[in-house]
């Protein structure tokens, strides 16, 4: 943020206001914070028989790579319809929405993944514009070494699992930021 | 939004961007979209033996009512560690979080409700800077007539319910907007 959106001034501070706990930017002008918050990712787990649907991402980031379909929620729409409507807009699948199965927390860049269940209504359904190709997947046929996010392996990983335990309870958790590389190779001793 | 926090610009149209299927505020000088989407509240249901904690709240909106301690997700923090630190920040009370309970869109605003279950680690609570007072309710004394937020009412419910079965499956739910209040009085026929 350089200007601030209510009265344009470039005076724009990084400090914590009175009374709150965290850095905001604040309008040395006029005095308003621009609270900046986590955004929320709604979408669908979709199953056909043994198989689960992914989509291939036409966009980036982690273009050519499979997903999920998931989106951002918005204003206007619950949760469960925001989870439909991507599987829609990503995949032209209509689903009946199920439970919530996986809520993934990414703190260090502010989003909260919201994962369910979903039956899909039928087998019409296809590439919409921001997959290059959509397909059902049987658990050995799922691409491991080309998911797009660390949140849909871990989701699919769970998944395969409790279903083998006849259960799914919801899955809670967080993923903090990769560690960075090592500069030098671990010691082999 | 009046001016574009990017460049300064005061040339905010609201309109669809291609390939974008929800009305934007777009910079029609730098070309900047600015998305506004929903934000996570989290918060606690804190239990101590058969009793519930509740907060007075000592600002606006809804100023002298009930609530449970919660609050907007902060970017950095996990759902379940925001929901820890506003129990911390409005009731100065220690959790345990436990199992999410509550899940509540309010699509018209923009939020999502997102409320665990939590163990009271202790009675060393009190009110925080946002509370007049914080104590503990039995069920028969919950002061439903003085609630801030239909939110609470209905998560409040849920659980009293579901603890007379000995389950507590996740609630998730969706809240529109009131109806408006009719121009007349009902016809009593």
């Amino acid at each position: 943020m350089k200007f601030c959106s209510t009265c344009g001034s470039p005076r724009i501070e990084l400090r914590v206001p009175d009374g709150d706990t965290h850095a905001r930017h604040v309008c040395a002008e006029c005095g308003r914070v621009h609270y900046v918050n986590p955004k929320v990712v709604v979408g669908c787990l979709p199953e056909w028989e043994h198989r689960i649907l992914l989509c291939r991402r036409a966009i980036e980031p982690r273009y050519g790579l499979w997903t999920l379909p998931a989106g951002f929620l918005e204003i206007g729409e619950s949760v469960v319809a925001g989870a439909a409507r991507e599987t829609l807009e990503e995949a032209n699948a209509r689903v009946e929405v199920g439970e919530l199965y996986s809520l993934v927390s990414l703190p260090q860049i502010g989003q909260v993944y919201m994962m369910f269940r979903a039956r899909l209504s039928g087998l019409d359904f296809g590439p919409g514009t921001e997959s290059l190709e959509v397909r059902l997947f049987e658990e050995h046929e799922v691409p491991w070494e080309a998911l797009a996010f660390r949140t849909i392996g871990r989701t699919l990983r769970n998944y395969f699992l409790d279903r083998k335990q006849g259960a799914f309870p919801l899955r809670v958790s967080s993923l903090e930021r990769r560690p960075p590389p090592a500069l030098f190779p671990p010691d082999r001793g």
